[in-house]
């Protein structure tokens, strides 16, 4: 049996995460592997009915703490009932955003870094990916991607302005400085194809 | 205007508190009080989405973590929306249960009686009850009159085993000794009106 390995995707609005899962996911399976694809908010029966709550509503449905409480929440039963299963059998699983995500939105503002890191000590003693795939544009390119598709960004997280991305961007670059062995920034412009390759290279060490 | 006050009643499954807290916001109206009740999980919009979630499905729906998580951002929600408001127009809210309750219930196993403080903590920067009345027991008397109730006992906190709710009632107990200032314990056994005098007789330095 390979050994199982959780590797997440992260990125702004627009960076082309899902794309790139879904076309990470197929190559590795071309490799023999099984691959499991989820997303965050979600990924579990329990966590799927915490992001209705999370996505639905007006901007001050939940305030910056409750919204940070309920995405741990949520993470911690992703990754007991879809992750850790699993990582036990071998599989190799893509998440469409995990804790660096909460770092980069919730945790620059009310929150600290400090906060989104305890709550996930306590909710999920602080389990992380293998390896954490940080899609990077240009800003101008990425909120242009993000404008171009219809849905994702009027929803109450994608929905915010230019500025807070910024610092959303930011912050996942300094997760890539400081972290570097895990968060590995990736070059998101050009072609699809050229950009699963270069996915395919930063996970090369742990493929079996 | 008057000073609005925030109460939260405590204790063990079948101590009364339900009856009491309505005795209590009866006898504080007389007195000219506004009085608003509420309880937790639950007790604005948001908190009683989440109160669905937490007490519906099996035991194993959620584990520890995810359920603490649950009950801090619908405890984040009810001190935003319900408590907060009503102690700044000078109310006086009454809670069935508060904070103490996932301290006694989910800070004595797997996760700590500080971990429960840090998600209060980062959750609603630490928000007290003004006074916190403890309603005590007996083990015998207060299983007696949880078991001759139909309903509460058999949702998915009520429906454990004796050493846990004996674990809660030591956690409760000790809560009283060590912050003696919020938390007073109150003899909930004889009459009904006898018990509400004890518990008005405990606020009596807060009242106008």
């Amino acid at each position: 049996m390979s050994i199982g390995r959780f590797i997440s995707l992260e990125g702004g609005e627009g960076a082309g995460k899902s794309t790139q899962l879904r076309a990470l996911a197929a190559a590795l399976r071309t490799r023999g592997l099984e691959v499991v694809e989820t997303r965050e908010p979600g990924g579990s029966e329990g966590a799927e009915a915490i992001r209705a709550l999370l996505l639905t509503g007006g901007a001050d449905r939940w305030n910056a703490r409750a919204e940070a409480l309920l995405f741990a929440a949520a993470r911690a039963d992703h990754i007991e009932k879809t992750i850790r299963p699993a990582l036990d059998r071998g599989a190799w699983i893509l998440s469409d955003r995990f804790l660096d995500s909460s770092r980069a939105y919730q945790g620059q503002g009310e929150l600290t870094d400090d906060d989104i890191l305890a709550l996930h000590r306590i909710g999920s003693v602080g389990f992380l990916p293998d390896r954490t795939l940080l899609l990077t544009l240009p800003e101008e390119e990425a909120s242009g991607r993000a404008r171009a598709r219809d849905g994702d960004s009027s929803d109450r997280i994608g929905g915010r302005a230019s500025d807070f991305h910024q610092a959303v961007a930011e912050a996942f670059s300094r997760f890539a400085r400081e972290e570097g062995d895990r968060v590995r920034a990736i070059d998101a412009s050009g072609a699809a194809e050229v950009v699963t390759v270069r996915l395919l290279e930063a996970i090369e060490d742990l493929l079996p």
